[in-house]
């Protein structure tokens, strides 16, 4: 039996689906791209995107093989849905290559597989088959986020998405205020980009005068804009976030 | 009174104080190095390991200045101290350059400036001054630890260091893992590598048996080495992580 492949781990610019285009060497390492270049298997969420994504990489650094060579698999979509990371699936089927002892890529939409994003069940698989698991490095919006807010970066949680009912919304924007000023744990999370101002008004509305919150829009894209101030200043300035830019949310002390 | 410079966030590689060196594009975008080469003001955790990287930098794209004319100042020591992001200081002088104008650069000993290292106090201070802050992409060793465990990436936690009394690193362990059960929050936390071979033998001891354990040392550097597994399995595989690399330690399931 052979020595099996490795799992890289490619990170994917933010820009997807949005207006504008990031250069891919403002985000991405030269090794993150010479690495993802020599890939010839791949699993992603979207053939299609992660065609796109290649071709630009192609631009930069040469592709091993010709785009069309390339054994693209998509991921599951039982494994898409958020909030399970453990989506049954046939993991040796989608690992196949690796097994054998060929390097494999895992693509996510945007930003980091598996983090905030479907991919770590295969991951999780990739260490029960003994097939090792490498990251590399791009960028994260949830953590470009919480560095520039200025809230504790020494303690600090990932939440996910909030309930779309706004009773439950409320007692939940509640619930991760409380988390914070208690404990001190930065509270993290998004939310769908066209919900964003339902649920700038529900802070503004429901949050303390003294809770800082945190809005960053659009990370490493032209318009990015990262601010965090106290509630009582946030009302003053009378600000919503951009309805078609995803953005990150804070709550924190 | 002219318009604000920005608070550029750079990050460092994750080699400091370690024997390998990582290329620096290996795990930094160009974007990140042209940024950081332009800048003239600093503040960095230790002046002379700022420098250190800063030639770096040079010897890939030149700096505006030669390294003697950059102006770098410290963090008072007061804001270094682990778990106190708002320690007490005179923002206004170490903000000084931005608010006359100039762009300037924080940077800390390794990896994302104010995320498990100091820095949030001054980005704290530079969103109430009106000095826009600006992440640049860089490597962040928890983030790349949470992709490659295949660990809940929807939701997740970084709580810091664990207490060193053995009892009470008991206690929190166990707490830490009720959490990660009962909510399938994954909870990462790290500890100073001569402390590793002790947090690992305390979990070995106080854990579940089916309780998923990631151990990810030497990120980006060329030891690296990431695996995740159920307790029984790590204590069948009876290993320890290395006590003279960073380690990045996550329970979940």
């Amino acid at each position: 039996m052979s020595t099996p492949g490795r799992l890289w781990l490619v990170p994917a610019p933010l820009d997807f689906g949005c207006d504008s285009t990031t250069p891919l060497q403002d985000v991405l390492p030269q090794g993150t791209l010479v690495a993802a270049a020599q890939l010839r298997h791949w699993v992603c969420e979207n053939a299609k995107s992660a065609r796109a994504y290649l071709k630009r990489i192609d631009a930069l650094v040469p592709l091993a093989l010709p785009l069309q060579q390339l054994d693209i698999q998509e991921l599951p979509h039982a494994v898409h849905k958020k909030g399970d990371h453990r989506g049954e699936f046939d993991a040796r089927t989608l690992l196949a290559p690796a097994l054998a002892g060929h390097d494999m890529g895992l693509l996510s939409e945007a930003g980091m597989p598996a983090i905030a994003d479907p991919g770590s069940s295969l991951v999780r698989a990739a260490h029960d088959l003994g097939v090792a698991v490498v990251p590399l490095v791009g960028p994260i919006s949830l953590l470009l986020a919480l560095a520039a807010s200025g809230l504790n970066g020494q303690n600090f949680a990932f939440v996910g998405y909030l309930p779309q009912d706004a009773s439950e919304r409320q007692t939940r924007l509640r619930q991760l205020e409380n988390t914070a000023l208690s404990s001190g744990q930065t509270q993290i999370f998004i939310e769908t980009p066209y919900r964003n101002p339902a649920i700038w008004q529900a802070m503004m509305t429901h949050l303390k005068a003294q809770t800082r919150v945190c809005m960053a829009s659009g990370l490493t894209l032209s318009n990015a804009a990262v601010e965090c101030h106290a509630v009582q200043t946030w009302r003053q300035k009378n600000r919503t976030p951009p309805k078609d830019v995803p953005t990150v949310f804070a709550i924190g002390v």
